[in-house]
């Protein structure tokens, strides 16, 4: 792997990759270690903890916004254009970042925006697997129906937990998997309703194509997570830029072949109403956390972010939209809590 | 608790007890452990697990007859007249076991049957207890139907672990205890039907008959385990001799209350079949299997042994009957899994 190549002239080449191999060891909820640590480390753990909850409450009240939009009728508005939009979004917002920093602190090595194409050649690839996986998705329903890959789609936790060990060379310890085995079975159970026994009838070719989409997201993410890492000092602004610039490529080619007509004939910015532009800013901030966990935290520390996002949205909804919860969503719900517990204990001895 | 008090006898006299807690020690799949053990210890351990598997296949039996006998139509027998048999054949059973250890090692001061009446005064206890959990299980039905009862059953699981570690003084670990609650939620995820939600609106009075039942229950099975476990060296087939006479002194007691007529009229055996017959037999060695857990091993295996028994149930249930599995199922029987996984994991290191 290209990752663990740059990794290992990094540990050559001074202490930057050490830095993340501590961070790591501090832990995903390692209220416990803080008062062994020295300041600094504290202060990368109040980073990691800081992000990790911006991602899980802005992942929450995303699945708020799209249940909101639903029920306020039927998407008016080209789905690819508001895709353009937020990762034009992110980009602006990166570069604003990224223009403050560079008053505070000057333009190095580090916070430049210009690039090798060495540094930059990879950028595009997590966004060209997610648009594999996105075009897939029309084609599973042909095997699956919507609440049944909503299920299987929680295959993504054990894709992104094998493939995080095996790309990345990270070890996780037999109780962490065996969390991270109960999260996936949690989250399950948790979206278990009348309807879900249907999944169990998928056809060979619907499961295939379930497996092979969990992979792409999987690999998609922890492939994000290789290329930010890769070098440590780099400014996270600017390594989101040449995610979202990839990112921007992608979307706006998928305007010209889906939409074209639509924004032709009635413009670009047709059936936008305020819960899209909610949706639109909601998707940008959302994107950002996911770099930045992914920059100091990790791939499992998103998993189960998004986990609790997907268990707070539906204690959020009981208020919201008056939504029942199910004997077998407070199953679920104590399993995921329990996996998160497990998860932090069962953190490896350094 | 008078069981401490003469624990900590036992450990002034001499090293009977200390067996007992080095048995412990080896665990419930202590596969791992047995090379590091002496064939003493890994004699124990055989017979541990012996006893334990024995219990899995008879609990799942017991199931599958009592499925077997409902779908031959209803129950035409004296419930109670078959209780008075399941205990007098377990009260043979010990006999006969205990003539031939007579023959082969002579009558001792552990196997004689002749006791003392403060060895014997306790006996009637678990007895009593399951008799008042059982009337009471009459009444619950007024506030639970029967598939809610089935889900708030497994609070008993709880119940005998929150006792199990108070009344026997065991320490469970934080993993094992984390185990023990995905053991609750994975045996009742695996029973989720379509109408188990309504268990969720079990008025105050229900979960308040359900909490003392499973209380009952579990201090019923903590306290013949403290009885049983007294005297590590007496027989064990002279204790379950005394606790099955209590438990036959109890079941007559119940045939004059409540089928005195139909006895009377009908006869004794009147409406037994071949099904009668078995499920009499299979009750009878289950409850010198779980006499024999209580002895060789403890409570919390004797939980991880009927819960296990419950999914084996299920599988051989759609062999044999068609059955269905659920999602839910699946769902469940993973957690278990993991659950039996971590409880071994997670052991005290001593």
């Amino acid at each position: 792997m290209e990752y663990r190549k740059i990794k290992d002239e990094d540990n050559d080449g001074g202490t930057l990759s050490n830095d993340i191999e501590n961070l790591r060891g501090i832990g995903f909820s390692g209220v416990a270690s803080v008062s062994n640590v020295p300041p600094r480390e504290q202060a990368k753990w109040k980073r990691k903890t800081v992000v990790t909850v911006a991602l899980t409450f802005l992942t929450s009240s995303q699945a708020i916004l799209i249940v909101w939009s639903k029920r306020a009728g039927k998407y008016e508005y080209s789905v690819t254009t508001a895709n353009f939009l937020v990762e034009t979004l992110k980009c602006a917002l990166s570069l604003a970042a990224l223009a403050r920093i560079w008053k505070s602190e000057g333009v190095t090595e580090d916070n430049r925006l210009s690039t090798t194409l060495d540094e930059v050649i990879v950028y595009p690839i997590p966004a060209l697997l997610y648009l594999v996986k996105n075009l897939l998705q029309y084609y599973i329903f042909a095997y699956v129906d919507a609440p049944g890959y909503q299920i299987l789609k929680n295959l993504n936790i054990i894709s992104t937990g094998v493939l995080y060990s095996i790309i990345l060379k990270k070890k996780l310890s037999d109780i962490q998997w065996a969390a991270f085995i109960l999260l996936c079975a949690g989250c399950t159970t948790a979206q278990l309703n009348s309807r879900s026994d249907h999944v169990l009838q998928t056809s060979l070719p619907g499961w295939i194509m379930a497996i092979v989409m969990a992979l792409l997201s999987g690999f998609a993410g922890v492939y994000t997570e290789a290329i930010i890492k890769k070098r440590p000092s780099r400014n996270i602004n600017v390594q989101n830029f040449w995610l979202y610039i990839s990112g921007m490529a992608f979307n706006a080619i998928a305007i010209l072949i889906q939409d074209f007509d639509a924004v032709m004939n009635k413009g670009f910015f047709h059936g936008y109403s305020i819960i899209t532009t909610l949706m639109i800013l909601n998707h940008a901030l959302s994107g950002i956390a996911v770099s930045m966990v992914m920059k100091y935290a990790d791939n499992i520390v998103k998993v189960y972010s998004t986990s609790v996002a997907m268990l707070l949205t539906a204690v959020v909804s009981v208020f919201l939209f008056g939504f029942n919860l199910t004997l077998a969503f407070f199953l679920g719900a104590t399993v995921v809590s329990v996996s998160v517990y497990l998860h932090s204990a069962g953190k490896l001895q350094r």
